[in-house]
């Protein structure tokens, strides 16, 4: 509590303090809307706190660490987590903000993420009753095995088997090639006693495709793997440092039927195989997980537009026209048009994010009563979404430590760690361009049905045989751009058109003398284009539902509406040439629009500083020399430095080493 | 010479070779173009062999290091690159490429790079005589410290001064705020003995703005920091790990009057300040600092995107249509958007670079004869391509690391560190906003004068006001594009139309009620997309004229015309609504540039290795995994992770460090 509460009395540099003084905002409130609703946020206050004030989760050292001291730290880390966990009693949700707060990925997290689930959502009660209790109270620890070293996000190709031998009742897992090699699982390496593997399964000869096992690596007794297991981490990352991502390799491992997991198909002792009555259920899950993607994109982004506003804030540099002290670097334009739309885009994402996760609960909810009506949509949706955000989050963390200048190159920034904490999200759970393709499908489905409009969910009821097809744009004043209904409908315009010229390309492929397969290939980069604009207009609408249905008022409504409306019409400018396409757009349109965009800056410049105090990270979990609270950044890069391993010593171990014999060369060594 | 010989004989995977046998190219042919000559490719080769014998300079397990294990191995590798410039009698050129086969920064670069060149560039021929031989012979090792704390590329905010005392004829040097501290500068942590230091002169209470000073730092004993200065690392990055990038304090050091660099402007004994007589020939400087690294920004994508490529051809995944193996990844239409422009980038920013050193050359020879006339031009171009190669490098690095899916995130993949590497080359020499306002002033200068043409040089001579202004582009069909005037003369006038939108935005500025100051601030977003429009002509044109003029024939040459086309009108669809603007180009001549785009993926597909071996890396050099010459991707990723730190035992420290008391709590624990 007391980080917190000190906040006020603290010292601030004259620069930020001035901003927050002359804010109209409400930051409580916002702070409120973007945690998703005050209980919540209560309790991820105290949450945060309790990680800020346990020393055991300090961060003040992380950036010194090398990766193998990173991976002692993020396993002491862990095993506090844990205590933690059992101690306060976390539920899911609360769980998940405790380690958004430790910030640093935990090499059990598996276990609780994938593992533990796993058991829950494939395991029969029998399985259940068996595997949970053991991992819920971490007598075992597990892993899960799928990506291999030579098969990613194509599941069929999985390489590793799982042959039945009924004699025995038994599976015989096998690592047959090198490529089966099981890559990639975090907490594989070193900290998994079990894992779940997937595996193709085989009975008298006949591939069932993909399944999954719970398999044994190491000894309860003393870690060590057991036979036929060959295990160990793959070596270092771009970041990720204090995980053991792991690889895999079986010689015959023999496991027992019951492991299997045979909640849906089922293997009967004798080889029969028994097919499951519904397939459509797993992708409840995915779902969920790409939901969580989104979410975790706007903290991400949300920390790193923090660090660089707060800096570009206190930050001065260039000659001011009043002969005063040099400009703020935020007082430019060109940082304005760098920072300002990642403000906008960082709120988009928080609250599309909080969005999508309360449609997959509905959802969820329909599932149990046996209606999948909604499943296909949000399936789509989702896989885009992940692909959108992901990438705008990882693309915006990067232009912030651009716009850090030099220091941005400096751990002390916090930028570095919190791009390559983030980027793994471009890649698992889908590789984005793949799930871009996704999405693309069902739209070309709905597309090329031509249903009429009541036929379609919200999301995707403009592309309705039967929607209202606006030629032009009516747009004839910047400021008709601040109207939602227009921006909206610029969006799905957009999206309209470049979902038409893909299935166009598509279907004239499939004329010629195309396959079907080559005639897709070579729509697809036309379908990324399309899907991209697809999701864009999805995420835009729900920020734009977000701030109507909130209880919003005054300056605090008054500054969303401008954030979405910074967000849309940034997004114009930028994919002008889309917006343009068949003339929906001319480009006196888009000069207006680039009109509204700068007058926007300039509106959203003064309270830049009080939107990212408003996604409230302490200082300590912020981690960062530049994005302080108090602006005291110089301070603060300077006492860091003096920390650093290199300056332990005030002459070198390489002076003696290397540099003397180069600087003093003796007689003997001439 | 061993690696480079047995290439042909040693084990190739199916898929390079399928590839290399198919192709029509005359891969030595192209080597030597991009290599600019064939002598100078004949001696890179040399000194790349020399690197890749000497087991000194081996990379082998740079991935496994430490931070501080980098700086150790840092050092070993510059005393031996000492050793062999001496030994081999280097000239600036070939000691250029030699440290590019390194690869790694070394921690004394700067003493070649930046002290010798201001000694030599800066000094009187007395101050040259007394410390070049010094520093040659490596007596002293020498730092630049220009960069403060608080100040980067804004000179004259510098707080460092160095206040004259005559009575003693000496400069007293000194750090006054924290925020002078000077910062980031290579060399200055731990390895050197001196520093040019970049101070403001103030004499007699008159500040005579920046000069520069040479300061000792550390004792030529025993190498501790002599008194008054603090000297250290600034603390740990990104990446460039080897070198001691750092910090400096001075509290009143005294220096005697003959260690100001008095070439230019003079301090007589007395106190007396001598103007220096052209202040221009110091732009000669910048312009080479500023050519080299758009010749190292086309080096850097060349690594990236011959990794990617080799792995995408290796690389399978999802089913084929002909029921046989997986498709490879570099058959998707969308992989092939993601690299095949990056490969003609990759040769037109090698290519620029060329152009442009040898333009710097021949300037500089002019600037030996008195004339001055082409040096506005070429800094103001310099500055922007500096900016616009340097981001175009980055972004393309980090696609291509995307573009390898899971194990791009791997530092096998070698990709990371290619990044981290190139990465501050947008920072330093000049922040790229900063240098494309720059270039942007002389481009509004020019524009705003409406010269003629005659009195224009040939890069900008399209913004002369008798320029013939094509209303609309006469593209009415895809082939059309692939004529150099068609492609040249869409980006002049893309340009022209984005400087003037820019140009009118200042002068409504000014004619309103905003200062000069504030129009131009307000047109600043505009005059980026200006400049980065001028920037991307100008290195179009330059990769055309270097392949016209080239003695390339037959299928290279036809392969360069195809790169040249690729790379122009990938930018068309990638800017499209700049190419529409003021109805340029219709939403149709998009659509047909996109036409023509996919049709060049699938050309240069075919010859994509072929043009990555051009590049001539060697794997020891290259450095990664995945970008094996031989595809043998999946041995060495298990290979190299088998001798991860990580894995030196079975079973982990963190085993009995943390995780059995949690697996297994003891009684007593209970």
């Amino acid at each position: 509590m007391a980080a917190r509460q000190n906040k006020t009395e603290r010292f601030m540099v004259e620069e930020l303090r001035r901003e927050r003084e002359a804010s109209s905002l409400n930051i409580s409130e916002l702070t409120t809307f973007v945690d998703a609703g005050e209980m919540l946020s209560e309790r991820r206050k105290q949450l945060f706190d309790l990680v800020v004030e346990d020393p055991v989760f300090s961060m003040a050292d992380t950036y010194f660490m090398s990766r193998e001291e990173s991976f002692d730290d993020a396993m002491k880390k862990s095993v506090r987590f844990v205590q933690k966990k059992k101690e306060l009693d976390f539920d899911p949700v609360e769980s998940e903000i405790f380690k958004r707060a430790i910030t640093e990925v935990l090499p059990i997290s598996v276990h609780q993420d994938m593992f533990i689930p796993t058991i829950k959502g494939q395991g029969t009660p029998e399985q259940q009753e068996k595997w949970l209790p053991l991992a819920k109270d971490y007598k075992i620890i597990g892993a899960y095995a799928q990506t291999e070293l030579g098969h990613g996000t194509y599941l069929r190709g999985l390489e590793t088997i799982a042959t039945y031998d009924p004699s025995r009742q038994e599976f015989v897992l096998d690592s047959p090639t090198l490529t089966a090699t099981k890559w990639w699982s975090g907490t594989l390496g070193h900290t998994a006693t079990h894992t779940v593997v997937v595996a193709r399964l085989i009975i008298k000869g006949v591939d069932r495709g993909p399944h999954t096992f719970i398999v044994q690596l190491r000894s309860l007794e003393d870690h060590t793997p057991l036979p036929r297991i060959e295990v160990g981490d793959i070596g270092p990352k771009y970041g990720f440092f204090g995980m053991d991502n792991g690889f895999l390799r079986m010689d015959k491992v023999r496991i027992p039927r019951d492991q299997m997991f045979m909640k849906y198909s089922k293997v009967l002792p004798d080889g029969t195989f028994v097919k499951p009555p519904v397939a459509k259920a797993a992708y409840g899950t995915m779902v969920g997980v790409r939901s969580s993607i989104v979410v975790s994109s706007g903290q991400g982004l949300a920390r790193a537009v923090t660090i660089a506003t707060r800096y570009s804030v206190v930050r001065r540099q260039g000659e001011s026209s009043t002969g005063g002290p040099e400009v703020q670097v935020m007082d430019y334009q060109t940082q304005q048009l760098k920072l300002l739309p990642l403000i906008a885009t960082a709120y988009a994402l928080n609250i599309s994010g909080i969005d999508m996760m309360r449609t997959y609960y509905q959802i969820q909810s329909e599932i149990m009563d046996g209606n999948f009506d909604s499943l296909p949509e949000l399936h789509a949706t989702s896989s885009g979404l992940k692909a959108f955000c992901s990438y705008s989050c990882c693309e915006g963390i990067e232009l912030c430590r651009l716009a850090c200048g030099g220091h941005g190159y400096s751990l002390a920034s916090g930028l570095p760690s919190i791009f390559v904490r983030y980027a793994p999200a471009m890649t698992v759970e889908g590789e984005n361009t793949v799930l871009y393709l996704q999405t693309a499908r069902y739209l070309n489905k709905l597309y090329s049905q031509k249903l009429p409009s009541s036929g379609l969910a919200d999301n995707v009821a403009y592309l309705a045989s039967n929607y209202t097809f606006q030629k032009r744009s009516p747009v004839r004043t910047a400021q008709q751009f601040l109207d939602p209904h227009v921006l909206l409908e610029a969006y799905r315009q957009r999206a309209r058109r470049m979902v038409a010229i893909a299935s166009l390309r598509l279907t004239e492929g499939k004329r010629s003398s195309l396959s079907q397969s080559d005639a897709w290939n070579l729509s697809t980069c036309d379908w990324v284009t399309a899907s991209n604009a697809h999701c864009h207009y999805v995420v835009l609408k729900s920020f734009y539902s977000a701030v109507q249905s909130s209880d919003l008022t005054g300056s605090n409504r008054a500054m969303m509406d401008a954030l979405c409306a910074l967000y849309g019409v940034f997004g114009i400018t930028k994919y002008s040439g889309e917006f343009m396409t068949d003339g929906y757009m001319s480009s006196e349109q888009v000069a207006l629009a680039r009109d509204q965009l700068y007058s926007l800056l300039s509106t959203v410049r003064k309270e830049a500083v009080p939107l990212v105090d408003a996604f409230d990270f302490p200082d300590e979990i912020l981690n960062s020399a530049l994005g302080r609270y108090d602006g005291d950044v110089y301070t603060h890069l300077y006492k860091w430095a003096q920390r650093a391993p290199r300056n332990k010593k005030k002459v070198h171990d390489v002076y003696e080493k290397y540099l003397k014999g180069m600087l003093k060369p003796t007689k003997a060594k001439l």
